[in-house]
C-alpha cells in the first residue's frame, strides 16, 4: 500500500502498529446537513475552550480528533482551527477523499504538513496544540512559527466524552453487531480448533456483518493463557478442560464496541466457579454504581471491593473500564485514581477481571451508556458462564 | 478489553487508531538462544550509535523499536538501554508476558512509565530519546530527569532497514501466506458481492492460515473508487464492469507483507488497458533499477519516467515504495527526494500507481528483497490483469 511522497515521518509517530492502522471509516461520502451541523457544533465547543485559554487558534494533529472535528478519515491530516475558519491539511493521496468527507477548507501539502501549517500562522498570537499526541519532532517543526504555544492536554478528549444521540446510535449498532458476531462464531466452534482459528471466525463474522475492522486484536485465550490479560491468540488448541476468554470489539461507522465473555470447556471445577462468581459479582457491583454524578473511582472501588473480599484483590491488575467511541480507549478511565464524574451520555466499559498465573483468568465486560438514573447495558449477550 | 490502571495517556499517543492496535505478536514464548543472540546484536549496534553521540543511555519508547531491541510485544513498554544493562518498563497487565518474552530486566511500574524511567536516570549524563515517536507530553515528563537529552531521529529505524536472515525468512513466509490468501479468497468471489465482503473473505483466509492480523486495513476498491489510493472497502457492490483494486498484507510472526493486484470485471476497455500497461511497465522499470548501491530516488524516477511518458505523470500521486518489516511502512522510502542507497538485505515494496478521478486507478505492488546484483521478487502472484 502506498505511502506519501515526502520523506517526513508524519505528524506523530506511534508506539502502536504503523502506517495503515488508521481509523476505519465508513464509505467516504459528501457530508450531509446533519453531519455538517454536528461538526459545526464540535468546532464551537473547541473554540470556547480556546477562548478560555486566550488562544486564537488550534492545530489538531491526531487522526481521531481530526475526524471528530472535520469528518476527514485519512491517515495523514491536520486541522488549523481559527475564529473564522477550519482548514484541513493533507497530502495528494487524499485530494479526492478530503473533498468528499469534509466541509473544511482543504489544503493539499506537498511536503510535511507542519511546514504548511507553520506558514499560515503569521497572523496568530497564541495557538493551542495536542501535546499528548503530537511527536516531539513534529512539534519542533511547528514551533518554527513564532507564536505562543499552549498545550491542549486532554481538552479534545474531554469534549468527546459525552456522546451525541447520533454517536450513541453508532455505538449501539456496533455493540449489537459485535454480539451477533460472537453468537454466529460460536456456532462454528469445535473443540480442537486453535485460538487463532476462533479469532479468525469471530473477525470474519464481524466483517461480513459490515464492520470496518475489529476494534482491536481479538483476544481468544484458553486455559492458563486466559491469565494473560492481553493474550494474543496463538496456535494453542482449545481442547480438554479449561477457561476460554474471548475479548472482542468491532468498528462500525467509525465507532467501537467492546465485550468480554467467558466459556468453559468441560465440567467446571469448584475453584473456577468461585473465580467466575467473584468477577461476576464485582462486575454487577460496578454496574450498580454507574450513574450520572458518580466518580469513576467509586465505580472502580465497587468492583475492587468485591474482588478483595473474595481474596482476588491482587489478581485484579487493571482498571475497571474506559470510555469508547472513535477510539477503543477513550476518556473517562474507570480506575482507582480517576476523579471524573460520570455524565449522562458517556459510554464506558465495565470489565473487572482476576488473573491467576498457572491457573487461568476471568474477565466479564459490557459496554454501557451512562444515564441520569443509572446505566443502560448496551451489550445484549448473556453473562452466564457458557459451558462448551 | 482492559486498559492499564493509571490515568496517564501513555508514552506517545497517536494519530492512528488507539489502544489495542499494537503490534501483532506470535505466541509469547521464552526467548530461545538464537533470539537472545539477535537481541544482543541489535543492542550492540544501538550502543555503537549511542557512543557516536557520546550518550551513555537511550530511552526507547515506540512499540516496534521496543520489540526489535527486546522481544517484548505488549502495548505499553519502554526500554532503558545503558552500557551495561537493558531494562524493560511495563505495567502490571504485562508481568507474566514480559517475563516470557524478554531477557531484559523487567520493571513493573505502577504509574506512568516516564516517571519510573526518570527515577533511574540519576547516574546518567547524556540520554538519547525517540524524538520522532515520543509525544511532546511524555517527553516533558522524561525531561524532569536532569540529563542532557539528544534526539535519536531515525537511528533505530535505520538500524532496522537491513533484515537479518531470520527476518527475511519471516517476511518470505508472510508474503507467501498473503498470496495464498488472495488465491483462496478469489475462488469465493462472486459478482455482486460488496467490497467489504471481499475484504472480509481475504482477511479471513489470512487469519485461517495463521496470520496474526492484516498488516493494514485491506483495500478493496471497485470502479471509480479504485481512483482513491487509500479507499476503505465499503458497501458498494462489485458488479457490472470496472477495475477492481486489491491491496492487502498480513502480519505473520510479527512481520509484514504487502501486495496490490488488479482485476477487471467484464471486457477491458482500451483506455483501461492503456492505463494498466503503463503502470505495469513503470513497475517493471522500477524493479529493474533495484540493486544494492542504487539510490531510492533513482528507483522512483524509473517508475515516474515511464508514467510521465505515457501521460500519467500527474496521476502518480504517491511514492514508488517503502521498506517493511515489523511495521508496514519502514525506511527506506522509495520516493522522489529519498537519497538512501539500497543495501543487500533490505526488503521494500515497488508499487507505482496512476489514479484518474471519475474513471479508476491502477496500482501494482510486489514485495522484493534487495540483493547485490538486483532484487528477488518475493511475491509469487501473477501480475497479469485478471479478468473476472
Amino acid at each position: 500500500m502506498p505511502s506519501k511522497q515526502t520523506t517526513h515521518n508524519g505528524l506523530a509517530s506511534t508506539r502502536q502498529a504503523p502506517g495503515r492502522s488508521g481509523l476505519c471509516a465508513p464509505e467516504p461520502h459528501p457530508p450531509g446537513p446533519a453531519a455538517s451541523l454536528a461538526y459545526a457544533g464540535r468546532i464551537t465547543a473547541l473554540r470556547a475552550a480556546l477562548a478560555a485559554r486566550e488562544a486564537d487558534g488550534a492545530v489538531i494533529t491526531s487522526a481521531p480528533n481530526v475526524r471528530y472535528f472535520s469528518g476527514f478519515t485519512g491517515s495523514n491530516g491536520a486541522l488549523l482551527v481559527s475564529a473564522g475558519q477550519v482548514t484541513l491539511f493533507t497530502d495528494p493521496r487524499y485530494t479526492l477523499q478530503a473533498g468528499r468527507e469534509t466541509a473544511a477548507k482543504v489544503v493539499i501539502a506537498k511536503g510535511p504538513l507542519e511546514s504548511a501549517i507553520a506558514a499560515q500562522l503569521a497572523s496568530f498570537h497564541k495557538v493551542a496544540f495536542e501535546n499528548t499526541r503530537i511527536s516531539f519532532r513534529s512539534m519542533a517543526a511547528l514551533q518554527k512559527a513564532r507564536v505562543d504555544w499552549c498545550a491542549l492536554d486532554d481538552t479534545c478528549e474531554a469534549l468527546r466524552m459525552v456522546k451525541s444521540d447520533a454517536e450513541q446510535e453508532a455505538i449501539r449498532a456496533s455493540v449489537l453487531l459485535n454480539s451477533a458476531a460472537l453468537d454466529e462464531a460460536l456456532t462454528h466452534f469445535r473443540a480442537g480448533m486453535t485460538e487463532t482459528d476462533l479469532a479468525a471466525e469471530i473477525e470474519y463474522r464481524m466483517r461480513r456483518r459490515g464492520a470496518e475492522k475489529p476494534a482491536f486484536e481479538t483476544i481468544v485465550a484458553f486455559g492458563e493463557r486466559s491469565a494473560l490479560p492481553h493474550a494474543h491468540p496463538g496456535p494453542a488448541r482449545i481442547s480438554g478442560r479449561g477457561l476460554l476468554l474471548i475479548d472482542m470489539g468491532a468498528f462500525l461507522g467509525g465507532y467501537a464496541s467492546d465485550m468480554t465473555r467467558m466459556a468453559h470447556l468441560g465440567k467446571v471445577p469448584t475453584a473456577t466457579r468461585q473465580l467466575y462468581d467473584a468477577v461476576s459479582e464485582a462486575q454487577l457491583a460496578a454496574l450498580d454504581r454507574v450513574k450520572a454524578g458518580v466518580t469513576t473511582a467509586s465505580v472502580d472501588a465497587a468492583a475492587r471491593k468485591v474482588l478483595t473480599a473474595r481474596g482476588y484483590g491482587k489478581a485484579f491488575v487493571h482498571s475497571t473500564g474506559h470510555g469508547l467511541g472513535l477510539e477503543i480507549h477513550e476518556m473517562p478511565r474507570i480506575g482507582k485514581q480517576d476523579k471524573t464524574r460520570l455524565e449522562a451520555g458517556m459510554v464506558i466499559t465495565i470489565e473487572p477481571g482476576a488473573y491467576l498465573e498457572g491457573f487461568g483468568g476471568v474477565r466479564i465486560e459490557d459496554t454501557v451508556l451512562v444515564t441520569a438514573s443509572g446505566c443502560e447495558i448496551l451489550t445484549p449477550t448473556s453473562k452466564k458462564l457458557l459451558v462448551l
